[in-house]
């Protein structure tokens, strides 16, 4: 199995990508492609002290910002580090790519380039996030596709629901359809459709969740159109930051409270990490026929190895077999 | 001026609501009537040691309760303790009303037996939600119209503005419309059209704002239709919940964090406070004719006092005759 990185894509890059990558191929025996100026990269595998084992440099030219159109990835930045890493890919190079680029690039490269899975309308970005005692739980759609058909939830479910299975470990994940009730009545006609899809279809529906108890661990997948699914993405981030914010005035108030401070200062850590979404790792893109990952921009060796790992589960378990078949099994017409 | 209140809504009543109204009495210099069985309020007064003066008592037969059909407010439980002060509203003897009671019911009540001002289409229950240095700021819609047309959102702007301004005191409110980026591009047909009305509304408009910043402070009045409002706020509110337990088993660690949880105990009960929306107090219901509060179920006498607190300034302020204005402004046919 090979996995393939953007070695120039995100905040760090391409010091943190190759000590992700060193740490991904002694601790997980992985195989590595690692795209970008070969010179720099080599430059850079000396200075960082990286072994040159299971690691192999592919050229590519200049990166993708997320100052470039992203359609760019298609046309005059296709050889770059991104464009590369998913041309590998879609020819059968490489089994996963990862990237912590441009997000916009990274969803139409990985879309375009790679084929999707036969039968899927829409791919999505699923996001990870923190929900009660240190679990996940993913969100579909997240914000890629703002207006969505029910029959596109439902195949959001089962991919959300073969990822976090295959891939999180998550036995028999609890998918639900996000609503403003539980109640049959609640919701849009977009709720009260995909609900009786959702229904006739092999995931563990739990039927309509609140977000309010989203956080507080109701559901491993989280199911929504990409509107809607943006909203509640960015209030989490929000109130998370309120509350860190609140939290410090809280101890910075006097030296008694600076002393409470000291204290907890190891928790303090554990809890700010816990609640940082960004802190999680990789985002895959679900749908395509070979699995992308988008590492956060501001990944650190630590998070890209996480990325590497997840890829790496992705593939062994066969993740994408088990999506098509489910989605074959819908019957849905293949008017991609 | 006379202020009304549902003796027997919420889940603390009558008590808090007669401590409620003697605070707001001896404080406010207000007017108040109390509806509900005359012989128990009369008792409890007594029981608690509240002086008459300043409480009228006005007989009313039973309470209507989240169980029963909201719409029941308007025929067989009319004469319930909440029916009885909508009742009164509408015909003239009193200027403001608030209740603790069903919301559904409040919002059923309040928006047909009083009379909406003239040209709103939709009444909005507004909730008011902490953010950044102690702060508010306003939703609407929070939940009552999950489909909204652009005219709607245009009409939530002006009477979220004037409430904060003549209610709240916020000088010149910061009006936001909720989308999922700032670019013009972003979002639905429904945010694109809302944008280019507003854009020509006496509103303090400030655009586009992402569910991200506004915990953070970004607007004074969020703006959204009911739909994507309820996911927001009940988003905030699971995150808020998130949160709290994740504190709570940080401080409970071991026993150095329970001496750093000693430490901040003071603090840590202000931080849990400002983060519980629910303590805020009234949600106004925005668009009747003359203004109804909706008090939270679980009110003690403080939150009732906060609820008289603001039914009193906004008929001070006159924030209705504004509203009137402005939405006539609009030259919007009547078409209620």
């Amino acid at each position: 199995m090979k996995i393939v990185i953007d070695g120039f894509g995100g905040d760090n890059a391409p010091d943190e990508v190759l000590k992700g990558a060193a740490m991904a191929v002694e601790q997980l025996g992985a195989d590595i492609s690692v795209t970008g100026d070969i010179e720099l990269l080599k430059a850079r595998m000396k200075g960082l002290g990286i072994p040159e084992k299971g690691i192999e440099l592919v050229p590519a030219n200049g990166v993708i910002t997320t100052e470039d159109n992203p359609r760019s990835i298609l046309k005059d930045k296709a050889d770059t580090s991104m464009g590369v890493a998913f041309r590998m890919l879609a020819d059968g190079k490489a089994d996963a790519a990862i990237s912590a680029g441009s997000t916009a690039a990274i969803v139409i490269g990985g879309t375009m380039i790679e084929k999707r899975i036969k039968g899927v309308k829409r791919t999505a970005l699923v996001p990870l996030m923190p929900c009660k005692d240190g679990k996940k739980y993913c969100v579909l759609d997240g914000g890629a596709n703002i207006e969505c058909r029910p029959e596109m939830l439902q195949q959001f479910a089962i991919l959300g629901s073969c990822f976090m299975e295959k891939t999180m470990g998550v036995k028999n994940p609890r998918v639900g359809l996000l609503n403003i009730g539980t109640e049959d009545e609640k919701g849009r006609e977009l709720e009260h459709e995909a609900k009786l899809l959702l229904e006739r279809t092999p995931v563990n529906f739990v039927g309509y969740v609140e977000a309010r108890d989203v956080p507080l661990g109701a559901v491993d997948v989280l199911v929504t159109d990409g509107f809607t699914g943006n909203v509640y993405l960015k209030a989490c981030e929000g109130m998370g930051a309120l509350m860190k914010d609140a939290l410090k005035s809280m101890f910075f108030a006097n030296l008694k409270t600076k002393i409470g401070a000291l204290c907890v200062k190891k928790q303090l850590g554990g809890f700010s990490k816990q609640m940082d979404y960004k802190e999680i790792g990789g985002s895959p893109l679900l749908g395509t026929a070979k699995p992308v990952f988008k590492a956060h921009g501001s990944s650190d060796a630590k998070a890209f190895f996480g990325a590497f790992r997840q890829a790496k589960l992705f593939v062994e378990n066969d993740a994408i077999a088990e999506m098509t078949e489910a989605i074959a099994a819908l019957g849905v017409k293949d008017d991609k």
